[in-house]
């Protein structure tokens, strides 16, 4: 296994005019080069098929980071940044062009870093052009950007072609939400504070609701979207990594295997989503013309290059039973879309309702205990909790309140990092944990999979919801039956 | 049984010269007063044996809100409230003299309550008085002040005294422990949130640690208290008290006989401490000279009025067990002085450790979640958990943070009232919950009486400490022995 280091990287952004590394990539490298997290030695070379000397690429580069940072170009931190790049044309389909890379990599002393933020329809040249070059050693590692594939069989296909070069433990798949703050610090709350601990399972938790709502629409990519539909965009990854996260039982170390483990045999226990239950268990969601921050918007049939017999879901609510023994009886609910009200990102813990309630006066029903995992738009934790109202007015009043149980006073100055700096920066000392593995991606296509065969087998078509709502009337009803709302 | 009520009162202070009606009584009336939380029709009647005229009665009130404030006296507020007052002058031991209150309450339309702050000694002369005058009903009750008793059988004797007259269900026995802000918080805590419900007992805490500490000495009263020493004058009451609200089962309701069965079950639980484990788990102490604050103060022995031989303990430090399923295993430490380092009131719930640790990065041993209900200096709840530290240079960096779990943002501003004005409000409403019943105090006395016994038949005698210190070396040790160390 390749264990952590701190060689110095030759890091090879593949796609580096790409969206994902101007937006992302590239202002997080700088962010780690600004924190002093690049080691001195390592280098960062950029991919792309166009004829661009190092002088366009530099500019190229710093046109990005002025266009996508949000703070200042720091000028300082700019002068060691831009020492570190360099370019390499190829044209990724032909596996003569690796060659030139050889005279900018250094195999001796640094570790390759191969990104692959490109179509995965062309990891598999990548790596052969990667391999007919000799660039290939044990050392070697490839992260790989998603989607990996649009059901299990595709995926193993790209997955195949990778593997034919890179092992397992060379090899990292990107999943941003789990290098968000806040999914470390869930780490942190569940496994080293007892209070949390004992209490996470069926005997104390009522239901667990996971929201990934996008203000926006489809963005220009209209073909490719439609292509995958939010089932497969955001549930199969995102949603399902967070759910095994939150759900998993506790991991023998910190190690990659070892989280990795956990999370694969929470995926296992999904409870199959098959024709008999689809309907129950299911909406989907497909938005029509509506109203968002008071502007009109096209439904996704207008969108520009629409399909208008289009039946791809922009919106999935599920229920999700994990039939082992930590959650038997405990629904997770889980619920994405676009053209949301709002942008958020959260996991709500419902904690089970006091079985007595002796404060009549303040509450008919007490409210039970929730636990609130924000990651976006402001990451934190929130944990609401009962407490009496001070004074003497009312004998024994209670009130809600919430409290911040992650970033509180000492931390509240300290920058967020953005995921891609952490994952990056992982990805260059070589720890595993925060990627997902071939068995995890595997297991969540299995399970989505039987989801699509249910609706193909049930005819099911998605229900239309205006831009600006929370999805169709049928994703309130899908808890409304469980006598339970969304939050 | 008398119910709560909201009728106007006669208010009866005996022993209104006295200091605790000047420094606490009668600033708490003035309080609920200006909360508008004092029928209008409410009377306050102070009765003292010094022949004083009501307008002499009106100033030496006066003086006294203003000498015991810590808010200026509103002015607004001293209108109505002087109105209220009256004074009466009685010879507590003349039986004939009680006869004079007739012509000042007015039982038909108010409630008669006597707050007894007087020494215990009299509360039978007291009573015999108001029967006399046929001043005693069904309604009219009686408010007593400690100490209720030396002993058991002491505390039996002035009970059956003030029980000839006033039924148990009349009898309003202070502990202002019970008054405070956070007393009530902790039962909002542990019974109205299911986090911490779920958690509280021998499964999840390690144990529990209750101080009391004083930085004042005899202050004048060497005779009173050398008779009494710290056990009587502090375990018995305020820390048996506390122990028993937060070791409790939750009770059925918040009537005052369901909170006050199960803490008297709690105190029937106490294992006995004997002469056979009486030097493991207890530790007398009694302070000599030392320096508190930067100043020198004398030992006990040489305060004023001291008699050198004393044998009374100023100090004590106690292992208690609790005998009962929720409780198994999990000590009660308990220790209340004079001369310690600072004044401070806590009750802290250490949790039981992680079983297994996989932050070792972070902590050897994973520190263990802390819950500390603070009632002095600064009434407040704080939970001490473990996060991680927003950051990237330490992969999984975690660090001890301090909640504020009671008086959040939502609070802040609010006034937090002292126990006397909520205990005095109780009083005046007939709601007895935050009142010690007779039978919890003889099972209090029992378990006590039983120490002393020990302590006699050992022949124990208090360890020295210095003043300025937190009690003699043993106190330590006492922990030490378990593993354990005081907060």
């Amino acid at each position: 296994m390749v264990s952590q280091s701190n060689k110095p990287c030759d890091l090879v952004l593949f796609g580096t005019k790409g969206d994902l590394a101007r937006r992302k990539l590239l202002p997080s490298l700088f962010q780690l080069e600004k924190s002093g997290l690049l080691d001195p030695q390592t280098r960062i070379i950029g991919v792309a098929r166009h004829e661009m000397s190092q002088a366009e690429y530099v500019s190229l580069v710093e046109e990005a980071l002025h266009t996508f940072m949000k703070e200042d170009v720091c000028k300082v931190t700019w002068q060691r940044f831009m020492a570190k790049l360099d370019y390499c044309m190829i044209d990724m389909r032909n596996l003569d062009a690796y060659a030139a890379l050889k005279d900018l990599v250094d195999q001796e002393n640094r570790v390759m870093v191969n990104y692959f933020s490109t179509p995965p329809s062309i990891f598999g040249s990548i790596c052969k052009g990667l391999n007919a070059a000799g660039l290939i050693n044990n050392e070697t590692r490839v992260v790989l950007e998603k989607p990996i594939g649009h059901d299990l069989e595709s995926s193993k296909v790209i997955n195949d072609q990778v593997a034919e070069f890179f092992n397992e433990d060379q090899t990292y798949r990107i999943d941003h939400y789990l290098g968000k703050e806040t999914t470390l610090n869930l780490l942190a709350l569940r496994f080293a504070n007892s209070l949390f601990a004992s209490n996470w399972d069926h005997n104390c938790i009522d239901h667990v609701q996971i929201t990934v709502a996008e203000e926006v629409g489809i963005e220009g990519r209209w073909g490719y979207f439609d292509d995958a539909g939010q089932m497969r965009d955001m549930v199969q990854n995102h949603l399902l990594q967070v759910l095994s996260l939150v759900a998993m039982n506790p991991p023998v170390s910190l190690d990659a295997n070892s989280v990795r483990d956990e999370k694969l045999r929470v995926m296992k226990c999904l409870r199959p989503i098959t024709k008999e239950n689809v309907a129950e268990k299911t909406v989907r969601g497909q938005y029509t013309a509506g109203v968002i921050g008071g502007k009109a918007v096209p439904g996704y049939l207008e969108e520009e290059g629409a399909n208008t017999e289009s039946n791809t879901e922009s919106f999935v609510a599920l229920r999700v039973d994990i039939d082992n023994w930590r959650w038997s009886g405990v629904p997770f609910y889980l619920r994405t879309g676009k053209r949301m009200p709002e942008k958020l990102t959260e996991i709500v813990i419902h904690f089970k309702n006091m079985p007595h309630n002796i404060f009549k006066e303040s509450f008919g029903t007490l409210p039970a205990n929730v636990l609130t995992i924000r990651m976006q738009p402001r990451e934190g934790v929130e944990f609401q909790m009962l407490n009496k109202v001070p004074g003497l007015d009312d004998h024994m009043n209670l009130q809600e309140t919430k409290l911040d149980l992650s970033f509180s006073e000492a931390f509240k100055d300290q920058r967020i990092a953005d995921a891609y700096e952490r994952l990056l920066l992982e990805a260059l000392l070589g720890n595993q944990s925060l990627f997902v593995r071939r068995d995890e991606v595997e297991a969540a296509w299995s399970w989505v999979d039987g989801i699509f065969q249910a609706w193909e087998e049930t005819n099911d078509k998605p229900k239309p919801y205006p831009a600006g709502t929370w999805g169709p009337e049928a994703s309130a009803l899908l808890m409304a039956k469980d006598e339970r709302e969304w939050d």
